[in-house]
């Protein structure tokens, strides 16, 4: 990419008021305190905690969540792994299935390097192709996946882990590390059950299963209800977005993450276009029926996006609307996302940059 | 970011079936046809035509334009214009309101450094706001932006054009350089009414109107019905997608971007998940309800994306079903925002890797 002399986006000490938009911005006291809380929880309930990384794709923030207790960090791919690893983090769960000769190669690389990485698995096919790599190299950890109702990967019974579970036991290069799932949130009891019954047939077979891992933010404050589990993952806390709000896992206040963007045009009355399009929110829905919440200006809504420009409805807005060189503020309807889409992000205290980061991770779709 | 010994994505000579996914590729010989039909179309017809870059991000794709027969090209921002003066363009168009002063400042370099910049306003405070920074500089060429249905930017009636431009003609530092719109599709006699009585309207007031720019892909083969204007834009014709097939713009031959992926899950009989998920492909509809088109598999249905999967309903499937470890192409619904999720580019022709692109502009949001 082109070397850009205006590509300094921010130093500490300039005011967020003066940022050129679109610009994620993080509020460092709102950071501080989500990762302080879910980590209390954690502490009261005993579980172990591993944050998922692919919310801030930041070394610095996941240092952060060690300092406050976390054990271990998720990542989705391998690069976002080998990101990490060069940045000194030895305990790393790739919650993918890994295929294909150059991901191996990258994995074997990748676990010669730390100390404690682990993949998950969900098919004899995966597991099969892992042994035929790692049968002549420093051993691979492996954990089943299942699939408790979260629909996505997953063996689909207990039995189905269990089989799974003794096939990576016994084939060469793989050591079994244990049972993960993703839920739906609201699925405690039916998580519970599955895991449940599938260490119970693993202790039949004398397969020791040192690690339960459940996972999500939505599913994060019933994490206690699931006591097969040993560790909870969670990445979206962090910042927090719409959605966690809606769900009622966390405030408006809890929202670390302000999109800001600037009132770019007012052709009507009723309609303003921000310089925050897609580019800058993604059109992701998660449920919505538009593309984030205005700060401010509650009765605004982001009724379209195009790639660079948003396109608000003001008609119901009964109070002052937003003017051409305004900047506004947008709570992302999804956080982790958004962190895609920059290369930098911007932190801040009482109105003033604190720091910039390198979104190191960001990008990295394999 | 990282250095990632394992960041080569593909080298020329390599087969595209040994690409690592998930990975957009494109054919070379399907956006050659792309490039010189609409070319062609636009010459039959005496349209200049400016292709929106924002679809590739790439200088050398756009040089291919212009040695097509295109007469300067369009950005979205700044930093995308900028990134192409980098690489020699010099008739640039930024379809934005430009305001505040970092932009301002990037803004007046850009002008200083080629030959024929452009922008466009729709209000007076942008007007005003290019003039205050464009009084004691090279002076800026501005056009106007007319909403001619579009809904997005744009003054909302020929009147007011004729107020704009009258403006921008008489106050320091800006040149009027014409009028321009992004209209909805299928509606041309709107369009050219507007138009047409903007030009009048100039005409009577003496004010020249050197360019009157009409644009997007979806209006591209009814570009000759606006007998008002110059020349037209359009980005995402050079590669096309789903939503340019549905819009009987093109056939799926056409669509030059397929976006590889493999096979990493069967969970069950009537369910894939794939290594291609928001990350990938996006979430944007554009309409449709699903997230892209399975190539061979005209039954299957991606009906969720994860960030880094997708989660691929099989069960209308009456022949094969692809097994773990497959690769699969999908053409995406969108195909300019895939460009903006990937640092490269690779092209093929017959199987075989062409060459690998810097996907220059990619996540240059302002």
């Amino acid at each position: 990419m082109q070397e850009n002399p205006f590509a300094i986006v921010a130093r500490p000490g300039d005011r967020v008021a003066d940022l050129s938009t679109p610009r994620p911005i993080i509020d460092e006291d709102r950071l501080a305190a989500n990762i302080a809380r879910t980590q209390a929880y954690m502490d009261e309930h005993g579980l172990n905690f591993r944050p998922h990384i692919k919310t801030h794709k930041i070394p610095a923030l996941a240092a952060e969540q060690i300092a406050a207790g976390a054990k271990g960090i998720n990542c989705q791919k391998i690069s976002e792994a080998e990101v990490f690893a060069a940045a000194g983090f030895q305990d790393i769960l790739i919650t993918f299935n890994i295929l294909g000769p150059q991901k191996l190669e990258q994995l074997a690389a990748l676990n010669d390097r730390i100390s404690d990485l682990k993949v998950v698995a969900d098919s004899t096919a995966t597991v099969d192709g892992l042994s035929a790599y790692f049968a002549s190299r420093k051993p691979l950890t492996v954990l089943v996946e299942c699939d408790t109702g979260g629909g996505r990967c997953g063996v689909q019974t207990p039995d189905e882990a269990r089989y799974l579970a003794n096939r990576i036991h016994s084939i060469p290069g793989l050591s079994f590390g244990g049972l993960l799932n993703y839920p739906k949130p609201g699925a405690a009891e039916l998580v519970q059950a599955f895991l449940a019954e599938a260490l119970s047939l693993l202790e039949e077979q004398g397969i020791d299963c040192p690690i339960v891992s459940n996972g999500g933010t939505p599913s994060l404050f019933e994490a206690h209800l699931v006591s097969a589990a040993t560790e909870h993952r969670a990445g979206t806390y962090i910042y927090n977005d719409r959605a966690m709000v809606r769900a009622g896992h966390c405030s408006w206040d809890d929202c670390a993450m302000h999109v800001l963007a600037t009132v770019v045009s007012r052709p009507t009355a009723d309609r303003a276009v921000i310089d925050a399009g897609s580019k800058a929110l993604t059109s992701d829905l998660l449920g919505f029926s538009d593309f984030g919440t205005v700060v401010g200006y509650p009765e605004a809504v982001i009724t379209g996006l195009s790639e660079e420009h948003g396109v608000i409805d003001l008609s119901e807005c009964s109070d002052r609307r937003p003017e051409i060189g305004d900047k506004i503020r947008i709570i992302p309807n999804h956080t982790c996302v958004v962190s895609n889409l920059f290369d930098t992000m911007v932190f801040h205290r009482d109105g003033v940059v604190t720091r910039v980061e390198d979104v190191a991770a960001r990008g990295l779709v394999w």
